[in-house]
């Protein structure tokens, strides 16, 4: 097991003209990391990789390595193999201590191409490699036995499954149990569940808003109290819903900034949530400060 | 009108190491001015434009910028609006003579954020805007009436629409028919019926195959013999499926080097197709000829 | 070539009870007919097939077989062989002249399967067999090298094509262009161009709407004036859109009603539209004669 | 509660000629409550009820009740509420204690029709009713607010879930926690975490298969053992996904019979697996009681 427990994949703050704020954002990697999680992840869907180039993703893995004291699983994905091993070899230089490569995106790739595509890539990475399998962006889910034969690969650690399906983490689980593989839980509402299942661990977008309570989910069942992490989990489900499916990464800032970490503004084309929004995500977010302090 | 006629989205040619080869992209570019196109697109979803770094599109655009004697609509669309901005800027600096920007991707936006986001590109642009609607890729069709909204904006010139759907390309059409506004055909195989809907021209990639017919089908069509037209252009579907929905860049890039036309490798994850697909797509090609050579 | 020119697929109509209504279902039949229409198809999707028992299937068929002077049509196909066969056989026993059988919907079968489920019924069946394709209901689009094969069959006359999708019903007629096999458009906002594609007819929801103008668009193409058929078919999108995609069988029977055809209540689940959208259908089907009248 | 435990969705064994063979079909019966089940379900979507007719889904529901000395919840769902409503009364009066609504399918409809579908049946019926979200098969997934406003209808007693997504389930369990509400788990791959979520049980197509285990899924969990339960579930995965996903109700049956089960032949369009494809269900089987046995 390389990493486990809980992963924050770190909202990137931009500032009002739409530069990264780096001073936000080594406040931010800092108050994560008080709040208790296991690793920091820069530069995921989250993050907004996708409205960063290729030199300021690796500046702000950059400013992330150097602000944290825990490991640093960059994103590093890109469409084409050359870009990918590009931006995983800056990510090494500049202190990430693995990379989570999302699956190439835009153009559709058979199973034989996407594996090929990882095993270069890891061959080529100095280090560790996450698959991340994500189909709501990439139109692509890894399939349980492509993963299952890139598990066998000395430099692929683990996948990150963000498909909240929860047959498919237990696939991967099961047909990788043999190697020495991480399965991260790549989504908030299914987390206990997915420990449960056999996760090592999470990379959850709603840890930006509640890094404490995410982290209390693991720890609760790494103690072996299963139900209790279910039941904190399940208490997170209508706020993950809106800082995810619903309103997307403004909105995951707007309920960020309800708890006064360093969110800054998203890039454009995404646009700050309306007032009315911001109120609803207010009101989930406590609702679910009080009912996990109830559990 | 600004751009009309028969636009080729070039394929860009890649070494066996998988750098861009310039040679064979000038020769690409003129082979097709030859076979009698009217524009050229470099840098389009065929032209592999996500797999190409920043400052890599901006040298594509200029080596085809430098090579043609026709108008140049270069592929300028990131997810976010800044890397749109700075590419666009910097293919107006290298020569390109209008910009195609797709709709954003991976993460999905709605309307509004998407109209947003057009208007502030074209703002910025110092070359006029195509819009670029491509639903297999983007997952996102460009709602018509925000089109209609958009082809007011003074630097928005036309869109391309590659969804394939005569429905929506006529709705375009009519939409916008005040407006001073090029609808282009991005589908090969409805490119006659959208001539007959009222586009002005299309940018198809079948077009790297067979520039030639392709253009006939413009000329026949801007004759006044739409019959001939959709004769032509319907003895092009089966091939033009194949090089597109079916095999994809390297489909294309196979069929390409059939016509020795200057096609190179296509970049990984895109894999070069198999001995028996290779032989399917010559057989297709010389079927396409035979029976437009017969119309 | 069995059936040509314009088809109507007969919404039902039925009194507040939900029950069918006869009288006016004679009624409607007259009206269309005096309207021009080539032929009559009861109990296809926007009839509400699926509303209706076995028995009712029948005797919608049987009513409309007695009122009408046109060929009938009949919509006899379920998602198993046996009931399909014995709806058929129902179908043609009433005066039913050819059968429309939807691809199997619900499960989903693979190309061989839904061939031999094809073939079963065709050799069961009295009367010729259309086949249908409407993926936005089925899930399904009919392969276009199953219907290739399948228009062999002495039995099988011809295809619906309702994908609205011009590639495919092209291929549908090019691959069946030796065999007697009608292609019919089933999308009524590119009837015109699926005429131009070698389609012999259409069977359209919109015709329901406006027989007339429906009619006239098949006409102006058989008399060579494809320009005026194009631009008539142009007027009637909009309208075409709201009937279907977008207000579905209760947008369909509002707009009848403003043009004084019997249409009745929908069946519930369907719910009448609310009186904002009867407004916007009104003024749609306005502004669709009247342009059409300028043409 | 008025069901819970593990709920049997009868595969309908068809003879050869594709009649419903009663007596396999009371055998199935006795034999599945002699595994151990706790309540039987016919004419769902693994029993065909879509390739049954009314008639026929009547007389099936009055077999199984004959037979069955458990509670028996018919399936009674179609498109329309009249229809429906019909099955369901009928159901009623051969003895079935509850009725299992699938939402209506073909034509979509939104929340506000769906609710009111739903609680017009339930009015009508005089037996409890189930709802039924199973968007594989209806492309919808019935929404966690409106199964809430449902929950209330003091006829309206549960719902089964087969959409797989253990977020939605989750959803409906903590949405209708204050009624007296059952959510039963429609998915086998996620039976044991959908109890641990919250569910009362679970209506498996995989238990056609294997009775005995997916009861005793159910029992572990009920006697507090979860980690058991996980365990056992997860020995059943590949199976279950080659009996739903992958193989469907011809796959069901084939590894039904691999046990003896009196299954029957699929009826057409559904055409029985290839030899190829039994072999590896026969496997498949043999390995889940294997790995099952030592749990």
């Amino acid at each position: 097991m390389f990493v486990s427990g809980t992963g924050l994949p770190l909202a990137t703050p931009f500032d009002e003209s739409g530069d990264v704020d780096e001073a936000a954002l080594r406040s931010l990697v800092e108050a994560v990391e008080a709040a208790g999680v296991d690793f920091v992840v820069p530069c995921g869907s989250n993050g907004e990789a996708v409205h960063l180039d290729v030199a300021e993703r690796t500046r702000v893995t950059e400013v992330v390595a150097d602000a944290a004291t825990l490991p640093v699983v960059a994103g590093t994905g890109h469409p084409s193999e050359r870009v990918t091993v590009e931006q995983t070899r800056a990510a090494a230089d500049v202190g990430a201590d693995a990379a989570l490569v999302v699956s190439p995106f835009y153009h559709q790739h058979d199973a034989g191409a996407i594996a090929t595509h990882y095993e270069r890539v890891a061959d080529a990475s100095p280090i560790p490699v996450y698959l991340y399998s994500v189909p709501k962006y990439t139109g692509t889910t890894l399939p349980p036995r492509t993963v299952q034969s890139l598990a066998t690969h000395e430099n692929v650690h683990g996948i990150k499954d963000s498909s909240g399906d929860l047959e498919t983490l237990q696939r991967y689980v099961t047909l990788t149990s043999g190697a020495d593989f991480d399965v991260l839980v790549g989504s908030g509402s299914v987390y206990a569940a997915g420990l449960d299942a056999g996760a090592s661990g999470g990379v959850l977008a709603l840890a930006n808003v509640v890094p404490d309570l995410a982290s209390e989910v693991y720890d609760l069942h790494a103690n072996g109290d299963d139900d209790a992490a279910r039941a904190l989990n399940r208490d997170l489900v209508e706020l993950n819903r809106a800082v995810t499916a619903e309103y997307g990464v403004p909105g995951l800032k707007a309920a960020m900034r309800s708890r006064d970490y360093a969110a800054g503004y998203p890039r454009r084309p995404f646009q700050p949530v309306s007032d009315d929004v911001r109120a609803e995500l207010v009101a989930l977010v406590d609702e679910a400060l009080a009912d996990a302090s109830v559990e």
